[in-house]
């Protein structure tokens, strides 16, 4: 199947969801230029969602992805939050912040009936899934809207999971990828494996088709991911440099500096683990940390540090998210940037 | 530069030195089959090693590779032998070993002078090294009988210092990679990075010419890997099913099976992280102890346990190395591997 087939594209592209660091703007060039723009929602209220995507479709007539992460919502768990906040003590005292005087959230929502309801005002093409799968039943919503299922696979297990679940095509996710691992079915990060084997593997285990993801930074790293079987790359970092991205100044720094050479999975910025460039914050309390909070709880206590940090120009506290490959980070538009990586 | 040019061989591809599953007999096969056939020499006497050069010797008129490990050998710490002996002594209980009569070694000898010396003798057309390179002054007799020497490199800035050091060409060994990992210039695993990221950024930052290992184990990665600017491909694994290979019968059932799905980097075998399918002293004392002597003084404490689970049929102490891609593996003819790799 090709991906005009399967997602209505041009070229076998799509620009990777990244909550945090890009809205609509950048999905509506990727899609405009012939690629598949994706929208992350992670971060985004229920009427934030709605906005967005009304001003994709405002502004673009071409297919795009609207991505969800799907956890379960942990319980707060009182003794651990203090135990993380007495890890993060010094840092406290260090910026002069009382952490009595913290707030919870920034939270991260997962899927759920009011972001289906959305999605029915909408009717993406794609609808894309991270840690798993929703429900069967809220599955079964999207799935009537005719949008095409795309889940998350960092295994061979959770690609036949996801297969058996109905997906229309797998994510493969290599190591090497930046942000959040989309790591479902265990907790143990050995299992974890790089793109160049993962691919060919997951490609040989199911039948529908598999995009690859994870360390693809330009036109050769795509044209490798197709030899190895995949119907598309997924590619993420190389656009945080474009405009289009809302990439922090601190954060653009870093990726165009030698630090994005040594990136870490780290636990210490959501609880989740998550591929960003080794800062202070993840040198000295992680990368991974058994003290951190379930997913998402573990951003609240760290929020301050972060914003007084950046306030200070420094991103010691701020997760700096890329993959193993920065190489291709371009100053450029997304269009042209699609583009080169299609050429 | 041609692999051609650059090795006198006919397809891109190496087969990787792999020490304790193959001598000599994989190297020729690979050799006449128009790859580049490795002889591992890390496990061998100085006389073993003259012996398995007489047998390629004898048995192609082709170029092959001869590979040495270059570690600093330890000083003996009879405080962490003695904890590392207390953390396996459940084992040494339930099998019915006495610890006192362990032996120490088998040790793994690193490149010195009397390897030189055979090697002044044989004059190979490549010799490689594991674990950075050996001194100056070593190296410099190595140059001197016309061999290509090539390094080993798991980071751009270990390739940097490669390159500087005057190398003929730099292998990347990707983290998804079987086996002992090449890693020299830190302790930190973080810094390890997957194949299809490593292989661009090395490629940009060094001008010798660049060799991809790791996760490659079929044609498809092969062409993969020549995408990303690689001159050729180093598989180990695939290979480890030959009839040519001394790969255990354990080793074989255990690569040829689904457990051969989940790998991990490991200390406990020898006391450097090197990669293998997860077994039950890695589930139990590792992956990663901190407990386990420095390499290789590691291996001794788990001598006696691998010989009697082996004895028993069992692969619970056994290092089963492989790669995070063994869908590779064929019980096949080396020559028809290399064929079937390079078609």
């Amino acid at each position: 199947m090709t991906v005009r087939q399967l997602f209505g594209i041009d070229v076998p592209l799509i620009q990777a969801p990244m909550a945090g660091v890009q809205a609509s703007a950048l999905a509506i060039a990727a899609s405009n230029a012939g690629a598949l723009g994706s929208l992350p929602c992670a971060l985004l209220s229920t009427d934030g969602i709605a906005q967005e995507l009304a001003a994709i479709r405002s502004q673009t007539a071409r297919p795009f992805n609207v991505n969800f992460f799907c956890h379960a919502l942990p319980h707060a768990d009182a003794a651990r939050e203090d135990a993380w906040r007495e890890a993060l003590s010094p840092y406290y005292h260090e910026f002069g912040i009382d952490p009595a005087a913290i707030k919870p959230g920034p939270g991260r929502a997962p899927f759920d009936a009011a972001s289906a309801a959305v999605l029915e005002q909408v009717k993406p093409a794609v609808v894309s899934f991270h840690f798993g799968l929703p429900s069967d039943e809220l599955l079964a919503r999207v799935r009537a809207l005719g949008a095409r299922i795309v889940g998350c696979a960092t295994t061979v297990a959770e690609a036949r999971w996801l297969e058996a679940k109905g997906v229309d095509a797998i994510i493969a996710q290599g190591l090497e990828a930046g942000g959040h691992r989309g790591i479902f079915a265990t907790d143990d990060l050995t299992t974890q494996v790089g793109t160049l084997a993962l691919v060919p593997q997951i490609v040989r285990a199911v039948r529908v088709p598999v995009i690859a993801a994870g360390g693809i930074a330009d036109a050769q790293g795509v044209k490798a991911v197709l030899a190895l079987g995949a119907v598309a790359a997924q590619v993420g970092t190389a656009f945080l440099l474009c405009p289009e991205a809302t990439t922090s100044r601190i954060h653009r720094d870093a990726l165009a500096s030698e630090a994005a050479l040594h990136t870490a999975l780290t636990n210490v910025f959501t609880g989740r683990p998550a591929r960003g460039i080794v800062n202070r914050v993840v040198r000295e309390v992680g990368p991974i940390s058994a003290k951190a909070p379930p997913f998402p709880l573990a951003t609240a206590a760290l929020a301050p540090l972060r914003a007084e940090a950046e306030r200070r120009g420094s991103g010691d506290f701020s997760p700096l998210w890329s993959g193993q490959n920065a190489s291709g980070c371009r100053k450029i538009p997304a269009a042209q940037l699609v583009r080169e990586l299609t050429a």
